[in-house]
C-alpha cells in the first residue's frame, strides 16, 4: 500500500504531566477506603505510571507519598526513564531508582519509611504480588484502592485529546484506504475474507502513522455479525452481508475506537434495513445526549430506550460505551446505572448495537470528547457509505 | 502483497484435551502449598482454561474439584462454549454454566459445596478478585497456588507441536517475503523505517495465514539494536546497520518466536563482526545442549559461558530463553539457575544476545521442541542471509 504517514511533518511536543501527582495526593487524602485512608499509593498499573510520570517502560513501580515520589525500574530502562521524566517535566518531583528486584524493593521500603497505610491498586496487583509487597513494606498496613488514578485520567487535557484526534484521523483514513476491498466483495468481483480485510485495515493504520492498532480489530460478516465479540475468521464476505468493522489506532499511546457496519452490494432490505435504521437513530440520540453534567448512565438509557421502542431490548446485550485514552477501555463506563458525570475533557464511546441471530447484527460507534456545551466526535468516517 | 495463506488447504482437527483434567487433579493432590493442599482449583488464567477445556472465550472461570468440573461464562459465549467443549472432548467431563455475574457465582459456590480448601492461581487473580471470591466461597479457605496448570502445559502434545510448527513456518515465509525491503535499505535504493518494516512483516504473517502476530514485533536498527527491548521507531535503516528482527506468528492459538539479526549492505566488519560470530556460536552451542533430561539452567550456562569467554558477560543482560505455547512466555524459564528439566515435548527458545551501546546489538533466536534424543528447531529461517 503506498500511503504516507499522516502528521509525520507535524510532530507533537512531549506530554507534560505537571500537577497530576498533586491531584492524586488530593484524591488520596479525601478518598476513604473500607479499611482506612492510605497516606501513600503504590502505583503498579503501567498506564497510570505513564500518565503520572511520562515513563512508558514495561517494568516499573511508582510510590507516591505525601512528600515524595519514587519510580523504580530495572537496568534496561535507566536511560529511558531519565529521558522521559525530563521530557514530561516529572523529573522535578519524581526520583528514579534503578536496579535489580531486591535493590528496587529496598529503595521502595526506604521511601515508605514515614508511611502508615499504603494503598495498592487492587485491580492491578495480583494476589502473589500483594503477598510479596506485604513482606517488603512490613509492618506497614496495606489497603486496597480502586480506580484512584483512573478517575483522574478520565478527564483528558488538550495534549491528550490532540493525540486521540490523530489516532481517530488515522483510523478514518485507513478505513477509506481499504474500502475498495469491501466494494469488490460487494460486487462479487473479488474474494475477501474477514481476516484478510482486518489485516489490510491494520496494515493501513500502521502505514498511515499509527504506532499500532488500538485493540484486536473486529470484522464480523453475515451471521458472524450477530456476535458482538466475533473474531475475524476465514469467512468470505458476500453480497448482501452486513459487515461490522470495529477498530482503532494508537498514536503516541492514545487510542481511538470506531465501529461502522456496511451492507455489501447495496442498501439493506427487509428486517435488516430496520435494524440499520434503528441502530443509527439510537446512536445519533446517544451522541446528542453527551454533554457536561450528564450522568454516563443516562447516555446508556437514551440508546437503550430507542432500541427497546423498536422491540429489540433483549438484542442490545452490551453496555453503550466506555472511556478511551491510554487504555482502550477505561473510566467512565457508559452503562446502565453508571453514575459518573461527564465533564469537559471526558472521552467516551457511544456504540449501541442490535444483534439478531442468523440474520446479523449492526453496531455503530463513535469516540467523542465532551466539550463545554456538548460533545465533538473524534471519529468522523461517514456512517452511510455504499459498498 | 499477493501471498497465499499457507496450510489453508490442510486444516487441522480441533485439539483434544482428554486426560488433562486428570493430570491437574494429580498435581493438585500431590502439590502441597505453604498453607495446605487445596482439594480444588479455581482456574482464572484464560490460557489455562483453554488448555484444559478448549474454550477460548475472553470471559470464563473453571472450577475443578476431585469429582467435577464447571466452566461458567456469560451469555455471549453460550453457543461457543458448548461447541468448543464438544470439539475438544471436554464436554464429557466439564459442565457449563451460563449467566450473569451473580448466577455464575451461585453456580460456582454450589459446585464447591464439598470443597474444603480452594486454590486460586495467585499470579492471575487480582487482589480485588480474591476479596470477591472470598465472599463467594465463604466459609471455604482460599490458598494461593503457583503454576500448577502452567507446569503441565510446558510439555506439548503432537497437536500442539504441529500448530507451533505451522506458526513458525508462516513466520519464516513472512520474513522471506519482506526481505527485499532490507536489501533495498542495505543498497540505499529505498527508504525503510523500523516501523514500516515491522508493519510489513506483521502484514505478511497475516497474509500467509497467521491469525495474528505472536507479540509486538521488534525491529531495532543501528544504535537501537543495542536495546534488547526496543520498540520499532521512525529510524531509517541505513547501510552498515545491524538490524535485530524478533517476531513470531500465532496459529490456532499457538505461537512461534524467532530472532534474526541482519547486517545491511554487506558482511559486518570490525568489532561488530566479532559480535555476530560470538552470538552465533553461543546460540549454536545452546541449541546443541537442548535435550531431554537437561536442566534449563544448563542451557543458559552454555550460552552465557560462550559469551563470557569473549569478554562480554556483562553485555548479555537477559535470560537465554523461555517456554512458548499458548502464551509467548510460559514455563519453563531458560535462565540462570532454572532447575526445570527438559522433557520430550518441551518447547523452548534459545536466544542469547550481545549488546554494545553505541555500536549495536546482535541476538539470534530459535524455538525448539525437545525430542526423544535432542531437539528439533521449529523456526528454520537461515541465520546468515546477506541483505
Amino acid at each position: 500500500m503506498s500511503t504516507t504517514p499522516l502528521f509525520a511533518a507535524d510532530p507533537l511536543d512531549p506530554l507534560r504531566v505537571t500537577g497530576r501527582l498533586e491531584r492524586l495526593r488530593v484524591a488520596l487524602a479525601t478518598g476513604e477506603t473500607d479499611e482506612g485512608a492510605p497516606d501513600a499509593l503504590l502505583v503498579t498499573n503501567p498506564a497510570n505510571i505513564r500518565w503520572l510520570t511520562g515513563f512508558t517502560g514495561s517494568a516499573g513501580v511508582l510510590l507516591v507519598t505525601d512528600e515524595h515520589a519514587l519510580l523504580t525500574s530495572d537496568g534496561r530502562y535507566r536511560t529511558q526513564a531519565a529521558e522521559q521524566l525530563v521530557a514530561s517535566g516529572a523529573d522535578h518531583e519524581v526520583a528514579v531508582g534503578i536496579g535489580g528486584v531486591s535493590t528496587q524493593r529496598e529503595l521502595l521500603a526506604g521511601a515508605a519509611a514515614d508511611v502508615e497505610v499504603l494503598g495498592l491498586e487492587a485491580s492491578d496487583v495480583s494476589w502473589a504480588a500483594v503477598r510479596s509487597w506485604e513482606t517488603v513494606f512490613a509492618p506497614r498496613r496495606l489497603v486496597p484502592t480502586h480506580g484512584l488514578v483512573e478517575a483522574l485520567r478520565a478527564v483528558k487535557d488538550e495534549g491528550e485529546v490532540v493525540r486521540m484526534e490523530r489516532a481517530a484521523a488515522i483510523a478514518d483514513a485507513a478505513l477509506a484506504a481499504v474500502l475498495p476491498m469491501l466494494a469488490a466483495a460487494g460486487a462479487g468481483t473479488d474474494t475477501v475474507t474477514e481476516s484478510a480485510f482486518a489485516a489490510a485495515l491494520d496494515h493501513a493504520m500502521r502505514s498511515l502513522g499509527a504506532e499500532d492498532r488500538a485493540f484486536e480489530t473486529i470484522v464480523a460478516s453475515g451471521e458472524n455479525s450477530a456476535k458482538p465479540h466475533a473474531r475475524p475468521s476465514e469467512r468470505v464476505l458476500r453480497p448482501g452481508d452486513p459487515v461490522v468493522v470495529d477498530f482503532g489506532a494508537t498514536y503516541d499511546g492514545y487510542r481511538s475506537d470506531m465501529t461502522r457496519t456496511f451492507c455489501l452490494g447495496g442498501a439493506p432490505t427487509g428486517e435488516l434495513a430496520t435494524v440499520f435504521a434503528v441502530v443509527a437513530a439510537a446512536q445519533a440520540a446517544g451522541v446528542a445526549s453527551v454533554a457536561p453534567g450528564v450522568a454516563a448512565g443516562d447516555v446508556d438509557s437514551v440508546c437503550r430506550d430507542a432500541i427497546a421502542e423498536a422491540g429489540w431490548a433483549e438484542r442490545f446485550e452490551h453496555g453503550t460505551g466506555h472511556g478511551v485514552g491510554l487504555d482502550i477501555h477505561e473510566a467512565p463506563s457508559v452503562g446502565a446505572g453508571s453514575t459518573a458525570i461527564l465533564q469537559p475533557g471526558t472521552v467516551v464511546t457511544v456504540e449501541p448495537g442490535v444483534y439478531l441471530p442468523a440474520l446479523g447484527g449492526v453496531r455503530i460507534e463513535d469516540t467523542l470528547v465532551v466539550t463545554a456545551t456538548g460533545s465533538r466526535p473524534l471519529t468522523r468516517f461517514p456512517k452511510e457509505v455504499p459498498v
